[in-house]
């Protein structure tokens, strides 16, 4: 033991992030314009920290219920009884560190060691080590450009066995900036009922959208709703990702079980954040400027990138992601994504990241300043230009 | 699925609070003397509060690494290159979300499922969910009364099997207020280089200890350091339990794959609220004042109890938890306790809420006012004097 310390299998096998590649390439040169920072470019509101330093000031540094405060619990109930169903209540409702911790979770309180969770591929990496995590595994089920990136209950169906005890939806969806239709969800819906099983619909997107008032929730549908888990945080509506303070909604007979599980990872969530997260829920306006310079940034970025010859990439509907197909250039997203590094001074994320239907594709980040998201496309096609002039617009 | 949820078989098998019983039966009540509560009864000091709303105004609200802020890691090491071992470097420190949250982390980076934990017993109860989590199996070893309730590697020995990976220790103990002597810690490292183990040492309380300088770490004994994982927090020491912000400390090779675990559970500690743990590092007044305090309120509580006919207890020599023999009372500690909230206002936790050892004890805490615990002793004094006038002091 001396010699080599041993690690757990689980370590030996949890997946290596892909993104951190590109960053240890990145961290060789200057000057780059850095495309890959998946969180706003906003710092959190004024009343936010505002309400946060108050709290501080009233003393709410002691531990909390393992839940979350009532205060905030029934904020995001009342929240959620707008947009998803009207019969939410403080019981369906947990706070976490973040929605991560809030899929951890549930994963644990769910799924046992040797079962099966579906995945869309592509999808957030993390989803894979946190199914690891309770000893299941994470089986990927492709998502295809054709059907703009939508998750198909037709493509689920083939994955199912009798092992398969979830699925795990993201609409919109990091890193492919897609948002499942109504008829998606409902096809969704129809395969969890049929076969039993938890929907894990991660949704911190929910309020960064287009093309529409809201994206269609699983949770909105009756019948289902008792096995779905929502599960939310503040980090990208309000520009909270550091303050790890993330919710879930399920069903409440299954509240108390999960926070059994919450004690044995974090405990709690810091009283004094939960408050200003309360605080946060009092106001959508600082959400609707936020989207509304990601909606300009979303132009900036992907009206520019579809002029370089060679890449096509859709309009986002949701989220601050642009999924860019690179299949004209011939080469692998990891050996593109580091050439644009080393040569067009701008890093993005192998689409290869997120799975293996990510491969062709880079994930481009418009969660930036215009000016950034212009050097980043003036740069990627001087050097495209130059280096493939025979690709054709 | 419809009419009844399934739920993990974690979840069924994770132990429950004994603790909560006891809430449940003093939530019946009114005007109760509360003497469970296992932290500070300080607010966070100020200076430590004025750093944290300093950060949030800076804009330190965005994602920070995983493995924490470089400030706070240095200063962590810092720390310990003067308590523990000079050679401590960052690349030794993971910043985790509390002590808990950190051995969480570790178990799952370091134990295998079907592998055995050995714990104290009685323990701080959440060993044995946190171990449960990662599909090991926590194996409790005795602690006795008459070794002034520190463990003894010989009753370790006898628990040790081929599947043993590790070790949890907790010095001083919560529950039982103990200290482990640097002859029983070298002990627990012989068995650990013996048959190849890691050693979890959980170590929360190192500062708030009465007949010493400072508790005996096996991180101090050169040879076995590499096996050792040293764990803390800011909670009891500075008062910040609910900011959940600790720290562990591990061999430099182990860290990067303990860090890749923590993407998965809670991705990052608030980067504001590490900003203020590293300013609390700054100063130790605020410690020794709180210590103080603890010191007359361990003679006011300790003396207390023990001038009452049928109870005994050790001095603690160190945290802030008393554990009370009541073994004179021919009761079980689930029946005495409910029988002080009932008939004498005060509220305790039954010694079987830390593991079958625990049985014929009490735990109350000291971390409470000076009139808060001279009227738990007047109260309990008052009702067993009358209701047991048959046992002599």
């Amino acid at each position: 033991m001396r010699r080599e310390l041993p690690v757990s299998e689980l370590v030996k096998t949890y997946p290596a992030s892909g993104i951190r590649k590109m960053f240890n390439i990145a961290a060789e040169y200057d000057n780059l314009v850095n495309l890959t920072l998946g969180e706003p470019n906003f710092d959190t509101p004024d009343y936010i920290k505002e309400a946060a330093k108050k709290a501080l000031d009233e003393g709410w540094t002691h531990y909390s219920v393992n839940v979350g405060l009532p205060v905030l619990r029934e904020a995001v109930a009342e929240r959620y009884r707008k947009t998803h169903w009207d019969g939410y209540t403080k019981d369906n409702v947990i706070i976490s560190v973040g929605a991560l911790e809030g899929l951890t979770l549930s994963l644990f309180a769910l799924v046992n060691p040797g079962e099966e969770v579906i995945v869309p591929d592509p999808c957030f990496p993390n989803y894979y080590g946190q199914i690891l995590l309770t000893g299941a595994r994470a089986v990927p089920v492709p998502v295809y450009e054709e059907n703009d990136y939508r998750l198909q209950a037709a493509d689920v169906a083939k994955a199912i066995t009798p092992k398969t005890r979830g699925i795990i939806i993201n609409s919109p969806s990091n890193p492919l900036g897609s948002v499942m239709t109504k008829e998606d969800i409902e096809g969704i819906a129809g395969l969890a009922l049929e076969h039993n099983l938890y929907v894990f619909s991660d949704e911190p997107y929910d309020q960064i959208i287009y093309e529409a008032e809201k994206p269609f929730s699983i949770a909105e549908i009756d019948a289902v709703r008792p096995q779905v888990i929502v599960l939310n945080s503040f980090s990208k509506s309000y520009a909270m990702t550091g303050w790890r303070v993330g919710y879930l909604l399920a069903d409440a007979s299954l509240v108390p079980n999960m926070a059994k599980i919450q004690e044995g990872i974090v405990s709690c969530v810091p009283a004094f954040s939960q408050i200003a997260a309360a605080e946060a829920l009092k106001s959508t306006e600082c959400v609707q400027q936020m989207r509304d310079e990601y909606a300009r940034r979303r132009d900036i970025l992907i009206d520019g990138i579809n002029a370089i010859p060679g890449f096509s990439c859709k309009k986002s509907p949701g989220s601050f992601y642009a999924f860019v197909n690179i299949k004209a250039f011939g080469k692998s997203s990891e050996e593109f994504a580091e050439e644009l590094i080393r040569n067009a001074g701008v890093v993005t994320v192998p689409g290869s990241a997120f799975g293996k239907m990510g491969e062709g594709y880079l994930r481009l980040v418009f969660a930036n300043s215009d000016e950034n998201l212009r050097e980043g496309v003036r740069r990627i096609s001087n050097y495209v230009k130059k280096a493939y002039p025979n690709i054709q617009a």
